[in-house]
């Protein structure tokens, strides 16, 4: 029997399984295989589709901490061209089934569905002008302040030299600081403090909305020259990146984990971080990815940072690489620590710390940045 | 001190808190209603924003099933005019904490922002022409299926008798099937089917896709003639129903859980199954909301199931009802004990055994269906 034809192309996708023994993972796997695709049982799939459109177990292994990981191989046709079909196919009905978690896939046929960053590494510093050394970032918050506020408050800590501003996640278009009224006025308070330091933080708005607010908003930031912007993948829909890139555009786009925990949280189900934040939104097109880092007041081990900013940095995947973004709980003390242990392809995100700074924000930020200037691998 | 001006007006949010004493979880619930409004500890907060822009602790009760209920009272402001921004509000950071459940709110002050289902459950009948009986519905489906061997499924399914035919939710925008060929081929079936049988079903296609395409394809769907879409709103996005809505229409949407298990599969995390399905889905405007039913091989179990069509069906919340439509595992052999358990406002979404029966799917159907209208309550 010709099992499969040799033009078809597929996909090969990672799951971990919980299974008590080879015999249940292998039946886990199976099913796993036919949920994703056919989603009906084996015995009334029609025999034309059976080889070509329905998903197929490969490799399955015993896993040292427990567990399988098991291979399925899915046919490329069956992701369609959208992202969302793709992740449909990934992990749509099985995300509803507990022991299964999906843990990395091999890119390269699905180069054409995920564009990947458009700038990059590379691009990003080029971009800002910065060489070979590690870069700071803030958030101007809380929400609640009013637009003067926030843009004095983003005066003031562009004077102290960081390389970007974001806005907090939390900052949409209340009527206390509207987005287009507060972009105009932190890209103006970024302006002014360049005219004194001769040296410009780059502004990222927060563009998350409902529909086609977020493409709103991605046009106003454009026009009004931000510098980048901050956008919630799991909020917006995760298929919506792409879609801001083929506007043509160049701006570079900052994830943030925001409604995405649930995803990473329980090692038996989900998606794992490293996979998540590390390759699926770099491949979505994010440039650089926040996520809440080890040691704070978050969830996620070393390890798996680690893994997160190795994952992002892998010049082996087909798209460009991205900048890891840790983020929670470093503080002006620790920022050395982290500096030496994540190196340089890293924005620091440091909130909170430079809050509480005896004297003022533009100090603290000063601090934050010499530290990192003063980088040597 | 004043502490919190008359006018201001709060959402009450609720959480299941995992913590081993009532002090730790004070605490844990006075840092949620910080890390989810000002995101900064509570003495870097400016004085004039502490008592209107932060979240504040209400009731905590011990939990008889363990943990503690806290409700957190977020001033509406923060919330502003987007359904994104309001997830972004109930649980964005605090969905990458553990320990931490989203399991309710209260609806009525965020009455604007959620439009809630257009038809409802009445409008739902009165389109589809059916008084009270229970509804069928079922999948065209495998994906892989060429556009006009789906067709001629769609006009064997509607011969049968059911009342509303949806696309696979694996069905998008695919080589071998093309959504508005794909439309049109199914809609010609089931009108071809009502020519013989007096009675049309009505087709509902997946509308999911990157972007603008989901708008497209409603747009697509609504000039076509279809009788409501099928969308997944963890994938789509999940402020994308109220935009549709806002187009001025009245096709009802079913929405499909796909990529969305995640929130719900672990007890000591994400999202309660009634609140994510049953209340959020319902107030950003699905008409029908599936759900993996209790007892297939998914992982709810039966009072949750039945939480969730409670929930869906509630007529003291400040939007129209939405009809439950369980589905995976409800079989042709067990769907009677389902009618009786779970009564007329429902929609019993069958797949698999309806496509194993040995006479065929028309005969199936008809079967299924006669089940249906031969409910009396």
């Amino acid at each position: 029997m010709n099992r499969r034809n040799r033009d078809e192309r597929t996909v090969t996708v990672r799951y971990r399984l919980l299974a008590a023994s080879r015999p249940d993972a292998e039946k886990a796997a199976e099913e796993l295989a036919l949920e994703q695709s056919a989603e009906l049982p084996a015995e009334v799939i029609p025999e034309t589709l059976r080889d070509h459109s329905t998903g197929r177990v490969g490799k399955l292994e015993e896993l040292p901490d427990g567990g399988y990981e098991a291979e399925i191989l899915y046919p490329l046709s069956l992701a369609g061209e959208e992202i969302t079909q793709c992740l449909n196919l990934l992990f749509g009905n099985s995300s509803l089934k507990p022991g299964i978690r999906l843990t990395g896939l091999e890119w390269k046929p699905l180069g054409e569905l995920f564009p990947g960053p458009s700038l990059g590494i590379a691009g990003i510093r080029k971009r800002l002008g910065i060489g070979n050394r590690p870069l700071g970032c803030t958030a101007i918050k809380p929400v609640g302040l009013d637009t003067k506020q926030l843009g004095e408050l983003c005066y003031r800590i562009a004077l102290g030299g960081i390389d970007i501003i974001k806005d907090d996640h939390s900052l949409a278009n209340q009527r206390s600081a509207p987005f287009a009224e507060r972009l105009r006025v932190c890209l103006d308070a970024v302006d002014r403090a360049a005219d004194k330091t001769g040296r410009r933080a780059a502004y990222y708005p927060n563009i998350t909305g409902d529909g086609f607010e977020t493409w709103r908003r991605y046009e106003i930031a454009r026009e009004l020259g931000a510098d980048g912007v901050l956008l919630m993948p799991q909020l917006s829909g995760p298929g919506i990146i792409r879609s801001l890139k083929g506007n043509g555009s160049s701006l570079p786009v900052m994830a943030h984990p925001a409604f995405s925990g649930s995803y990473v949280l329980h090692p038996d189900q989900g998606i794992s971080p490293s996979f998540l934040y590390g390759e699926l939104w770099r491949a979505m097109g994010a440039d650089a990815v926040i996520y809440p880092n080890a040691g704070g007041r978050f969830n996620l081990n070393l390890r798996e940072c680690e893994a997160i900013n190795g994952a992002l940095r892998d010049e082996s995947l087909p798209f460009r690489t991205a900048l890891p973004v840790p983020a929670g709980g470093i503080g002006r003390d620790s920022i050395g620590e982290w500096v030496d242990r994540y190196g340089p392809d890293t924005i620091f995100l440091v909130g909170g710390s430079l809050y509480r700074h005896p004297e003022g924000m533009t100090a603290a930020v000063g601090e934050f940045q010499e530290r990192l200037e003063r980088y040597t691998p």
